[in-house]
């Protein structure tokens, strides 16, 4: 027996088969995942592990290592998200997300660290040796909503479109916040003194973090739907250059201490739309299964850890404090959601309903990025309370807000998301009516999110098309794209049923009479190949005119040059006006 | 920067990169693949990227380390080719390949090692101090056939089933025997005297390595096969079980010192079946998708390595030694091939060529295994000369036989595999004549591979689907699975084509009495669904009838009790003759 040899990788796949059977095993039982998350299965399956490893060993079972879940598990999640992000609502919310998650963020950082100095200024809890810096970076790391947390259990409760990307959307981007407010705090508790240029440079900081963030994805997306031009030949490694320029761009941010997360979503939005069309239909079935695979996979495991971590002799339990963490935390979260909540509404005809701000407050749950974050503290003697802290709240969050956000949901009769996927009606008037918005902000000269979509579309098609698509002559609207999916989903329906017509099967049965018959009525009946072949030919080509170069509705090149410069001075008396 | 923090994934997601990026550079130019095999070129890479590694470093760039070689690389390698390898050819030809595997590499390291003791003692060449011991034991490291380099290799040149099967299967069933010699001459040179004990413990250890490799093998492929019966509700997971399964297969029987490339081939072939008509369409295209992709991947890196690897001060460079190795791995191998071939043809009908047997004895290309297996040897004074003659003899495969065995299998014009896949009609033609061929051989009492594939068919029907297989009511014929992947192909095709007809679309534009005669006409030119489905109903019934249950055929129980004991005796009084 060699067991050392063979030790790394056999701990590693048993982990995964564990964390995969524990999945089997709670859908075998289907009333069980209707009442209770996954989560707080996987983390009690956790606790279990983490009891016998104790029960066993007589010591603490080894807690989720740090640097395991930034570099491997957390990475695949946010791949995930950030590759299925429904991108319409979420552009279409971009100006509430952000709001959230900086100012909102920042907003329970603040809050909870001062309030939390309150605390320890009261005599009888005997928390007097917890600084107000000690505070706020306790504050930093608890305060960020967790986006894998959010995931599993809003997935399970499929609220509508618009709340679920306000949390979600919130929760992934509070990330740079979270992480330039971390490291500007912890590097404050190591020095001597604070200088208010620090300050300032950590605000600068959060700028640069962020934004570099999505340059370095950017970037790193364009390259691999670069690649994917070339991949022709070889169908076979296709699929991975998604995962491989998308890990990189993850690595590549952290490396430079921007952050990873908005730089992974970034380079997956960005790649997305130009990666699906160069590769081939098995390799684009193959990246979404396996996405899917390995998010699912990463997120059993971050739980179940969780759950082994929890276990052990890490935690100096003081009751008012951990008490008042959780109080601190529900609280501002409620009150930042209100008021941020009040200001969004001011400024939008599409208001967020008391109900939907109920269950953003209740939907900001903790998860294992503060739990990493606690254990990467430098060493002082107050570690093992903030650990105990930030586990209580993560399994107060987890298990309590959870298992009862679902009920609440059901209780308050929250819009729920509708079930149907759009069909190709719905689309091309969505996409009429955009169009129609575009051309009335422009008119008006006003520089909305339709003036910026129009705008970023014409870049999108008149230069990154060319340069990152492969067959840039035949480009296919989404619409289109969509029509040849449900015929396809069509055709292996038929197939299945063994429908599927083969045509005049045996013409040689008919009688010449009946034959002439039958050919009149198939043109009437089913179309012959030719026609409906034109058909779809003239419905993608006017599609095509329609979004771009129709001569009536295009506003980036003037038909001809008839009075060209009446109408840009009448467009800039407007625009002038409204500015 | 902090580059310290995420070197490891970092790098090695570089490396993959780098071999990524190679593959489609040289599918770029159409020309260089078709001249020069794709493992050529990519040894090439290796070796330029080596050279500016020692340029750079001014030392020795790292080689392949064995243990990332064995754990990591070499697994979906081989996983690949046991999950795709044609079970058909190969059962057929199982015995030709256990002799080419077990005695021909067993004839080979002996050959190979006594030869080169021989030339040890030539006093010029002053070798006299590399013992015996130490000669076997680079012969067994040398002797064996690599399946990679076979695969990368005859891949290309698409020669016919059977002789493909013959040189690849050997490739991988001589890992037990490599194994074991290996070891056993390792464990040799380290002891002080050996007793004949050991020797005899050796040959009682290769039934061991072998057959507990094919038992770990089969065992975590049932078991896959038994848990994906369980993942309906999951469907995203499934494709993990495959890979985790016979990945855990490997490193027991790695753990136990068996042979993982055996068990890893028999948990694929075992699991296989089952797993494909258990898990979803969609994930099997994963499944199939992402082992080609690991295995391509695997590959490239595998041969990037070995051209890194050659660079370096690991060398002892000795004229004779090297040559003579090169020419006694031909000459022994082509006197082995030629002696076994002539006991095999005594025994088949369908015999094997002297074209075949060359491209047998040509295409006995040597790769990453010896390479690894040479730097694991224990430190002793001669060890740069086994590095320096093995890299040579891997060069010199690779190259100048892998280069010149397109050519000779044009010039010798050796049967080419067929390009069409077998049709349906085909299909059932050589399922016909399997079982007349099962009953012939009852009834002649000759237990030959027909009687034991209908003996195990029937054990697999009787025992193993009921357990494996989700749902067992509606087991289908590979001959239907067919059938229905060629009307989904079909089905795809006509969608893509826009010739999808949707049935009568606008029935009120007809008259009622041309009604009428397409109502009718309908019945003879396509037929209408329930006819369809009745007929396919009825051809995986009768399919079914004739294969197991049909009264007039079933050997296993006798229809009624008619005479059974005379038959019986019948059949007995065959049998006896026959022994």
């Amino acid at each position: 027996l060699d067991y050392q040899h063979v030790q790394v990788p056999f701990e590693i796949t048993l982990w995964i088969m564990l964390a995969s059977l524990a999945k089997i095993g709670f859908h075998l039982y289907n009333k069980l995942p209707s009442v209770v998350p996954e989560s707080c299965l996987l983390i009690f399956v956790g606790l279990i592990m983490g009891g016998i490893i104790y029960g066993l060993n007589d010591r603490s079972p080894p807690v989720m290592d740090s640097d395991i879940f930034f570099l491997y598990l957390l990475p695949p999640i946010v791949l995930d998200a950030g590759y299925f992000m429904p991108s319409r609502p979420f552009f279409e919310n971009i100006g509430t997300i952000l709001l959230y998650a900086v100012v909102g963020t920042i907003w329970n950082v603040f809050g909870i660290g001062f309030s939390l100095y309150g605390i320890c200024q009261v005599k009888a809890f005997r928390l007097q040796d917890v600084s107000l810096l000690h505070n706020l970076l306790f504050g930093s790391l608890i305060a960020a909503v967790d986006p894998v947390a959010v995931l599993a259990v809003f997935e399970e409760i499929h609220v509508n479109e618009k709340l679920h990307i306000l949390v979600f959307g919130e929760s992934l981007l509070n990330d740079a916040v979270t992480v330039v407010l971390y490291k500007l705090f912890r590097s404050f508790c190591e020095m001597p003194t604070i200088k208010s240029v620090d300050v300032f440079a950590g605000v600068g900081k959060f700028f640069v973090v962020g934004l570099g963030g999505v340059l370095v994805g950017l970037s790193f997306g364009f390259t691999a739907a670069f690649t994917t031009r070339f991949t022709k030949d070889i169908r076979v490694i296709e699929p991975l250059f998604v995962f491989l320029y998308s890990y990189l761009s993850y690595l590549t941010a952290e490396m430079f201490h921007l952050s990873g997360i908005v730089a992974i979503i970034s380079c997956a939005m960005g790649m997305k739309r130009y990666v699906e069309a160069n590769i081939s239909l098995k390799s684009h079935t193959t990246v979404k299964y396996f996405m899917k695979m390995w998010s699912s996979v990463s997120d059993t495991l971050i739980f179940i850890f969780l759950g082994v971590s929890t276990i052990g002799e890490n935690h100096e339990w003081n009751w008012p404090y951990i008490c008042f963490t959780v109080i601190f935390c529900l609280v501002w979260r409620a009150l930042g959601v209100l008021v941020l909540t009040f200001f969004v509404n001011r400024f939008h005809v599409n208001t967020i309903t008391s109900k939907d701000q109920f269950i953003i407050a209740y939907g900001g749950l903790r998860g294992a990025i503060c739990f990493s974050l606690v254990f990467l503290l430098p060493d002082f003697h107050r570690k093992k309370l903030f650990i105990a802290a930030t586990t209580v709240v993560i399994l107060f969050t987890v298990f309590i807000q959870g298992m009862t956000i679902r009920p609440l949901v059901d209780l308050l009769a929250v819009k729920r998301k509708r079930e149907s996927a759009p069909t190709v009606g719905e689309q091309i008037h969505i996409r009429f009516l955009d169009h129609l918005l575009a051309g009335i902000e422009d008119i008006s000269g006003h520089w909305g999110q339709y003036y910026w979509k129009d705008k970023l579309e014409y870049f999108n098609s008149k230069y990154l098309q060319k340069i990152l698509l492969r067959e840039y002559d035949q480009p296919k609207s989404s619409i289109v794209l969509l029509y040849e999916k449900l015929e396809r989903k069509h055709a292996i329906e038929l197939a299945q049923a063994g429908q599927l017509g083969h045509g005049p099967a045996h013409p040689s049965f008919l009688s010449s009479s009946d034959r002439t018959v039958i050919t009149d009525q198939k043109l009437e009946d089913t179309p012959n190949p030719n026609v409906l072949d034109n058909m779809q030919e003239i419905l993608a080509r006017n599609l095509y005119r329609i979004r771009r170069t129709g001569p009536a509705y295009n506003r980036h090149t003037l038909p001809g040059d008839s009075e060209p410069t009446e109408r840009a001075k009448e467009i800039l008396i407007l625009r002038h006006k409204s500015l």
